[in-house]
């Protein structure tokens, strides 16, 4: 989706290593990267969910969120089940929240994945103190970049933005936010 | 096991991407590269598998013979079903034939696991003209190590080794063969 | 040397790829990225100039300064000549102004080298827009906490430091700056 | 040069790493893995010269020759001196024999490198126990067919080659040879 306009609550089904079950409720306040990933997906395994690691070991001093969605799109019977992601998260030793996104009666894309309007995975998801969704990205970004944006946002002030009070006016699964630069 | 001690035919339950079965038997005559994986094995997923591709893309002008066998030997619900291997090779473009190594009723190693005493995934084995183990090594191997070795193994003529014949002399899953130099 | 105590003058003897010489002195009111390196140096080689070249990039949109410095402490007749720095940043293809630091009579470690007491290279320095040293790190650095902490000092202001109007109180090559956190 | 066509002996000044000069002609009856390169050619620094290395370690049970010769062809001021080749060396920690070739008195490509025709560098030398050259690359190879290549000439008994004895017959300092298969 378009960054800033939406911030849908993520629909999941449960959540592993976490206490309790993560919502982007629970999580206002603090920034947030999320990255939307398939256990199945190359791409997913050699650099994004390094990558995501990287990012939780290198920002562990700051309260910067780092959490995990599993977007099954495709291969339902083999990654689609608690089992599998749980042995993969087992031997890929991913410590941080990971939470099954939920599948669609019909199949096909997961029920954030369609609300996010994503185009595959991986895909990176960076949400503001306020909720808001400030970036959506597609395949793989750079360190670089990303240190720099995971910085700005981490450097912002809770109360930064004036409609960060209206950021919790959500239904039917969206949050209506007003647009904000990216 | 020990290189050149026994050659135990494998004991799989289906093959994909071969139009008929694969067995160490019918690959009799041509040396043959068998990599035993688990598709959870980040080892495996990371060196092992696109190391096979690259044997196989650099020695397609030969006789050498490349499979892979998925040997489970934990999270048999998440990895030991037909649909995970073949989202799996699908997802990774694993074009050689892969087998699904035989599960044992109880749990725990496959057969052919089993069988070759392998310690755990990635496990390579080299076998040659005469279908006897020549190499079995556990871990990561290097590409020039390998080179050196399977063209070792495809210089060698079909009858260089005097109990060629008798190699054919198995029972109960296991071949009996004479102790050879690895 | 210890980050925010001293922020000496550079003393080089010419530089590459740029039209006029380049000082830190020249560079204040902008954030600086600073590179030392020895052209033999098989770490800046392969890891410390690369990174400088990603930096470059993925800050092309900002004001942030990129330069490198030729720091000689070893092999003086092999490295030590505009010919041998000429050659090299031709054949890397290094794009950004890179600065001969000025040789000692005794050879040994160049002047800036000595003045910022490196321990060897590469050596990672960054500025921010008073002119002031805010890191100073010898070795590999991550190109995670590289883009945070590039992005949190162009994100300051130029006022933003009480004594920044003091930065140009320098004598014998040195500028003394209160000390201030990293 | 064509593989199999001509074997010119080198035309190296000196030799680092090395009790005795090293020619051709005293490898005579080893298997030869040569590699020419520049200092300051970054394929060379990245890849050819740690996978010489690699070639050193994984056959040093054999008694294959592993070389290197500094085919200078530009930057001459600043990577064709001894001190140059000595700190280069002496920084990448090379351990095997390297030989300067005699640079042409006019400049541009040294000798060794114009009578083997060679394009640019890096460029792979492989020559047979009778001295003859079997492989000429420019650019990168893999190890997979590196090792798979080397292991072919090693396994080669010396008296292999009908013409092998004609090898020695040289004047001007080429060598003509029967055309062999490659």
């Amino acid at each position: 989706m378009e960054a800033g306009k939406l911030a849908p609550e993520w629909r999941t089904e449960f959540w592993l290593n976490a206490g309790e079950p993560v919502s982007l409720a629970s999580l206002r306040g603090r920034p947030v990267f999320a990255i939307a990933f398939q256990m199945l997906c190359p791409g997913c395994v050699a650099q994004a969910l390094p990558q995501a690691a990287r990012v939780r070991a290198a920002f562990a001093g700051t309260d910067l969120a780092v959490v995990a969605l599993h977007t099954v799109f495709e291969h339902h019977a083999a990654q689609g089940t608690r089992a599998a992601l749980e042995a993969f998260c087992h031997e890929y030793r991913i410590a941080f929240p990971v939470g099954l996104d939920a599948p669609h009666p019909a199949g096909g894309p997961s029920l954030t994945m369609r609300d996010y309007a994503m185009r595959g995975t991986p895909t990176l998801l960076l949400f503001d103190r306020a909720g808001r969704l400030r970036q959506q990205r597609f395949g793989h970004v750079e360190d670089l970049w990303l240190g720099a944006v995971l910085q700005g946002l981490i450097a912002e002030p809770p109360a930064t933005h004036p409609d960060a009070g209206q950021a919790t006016a959500c239904n039917e699964g969206v949050c209506n936010i007003p647009p904000t630069g990216a």
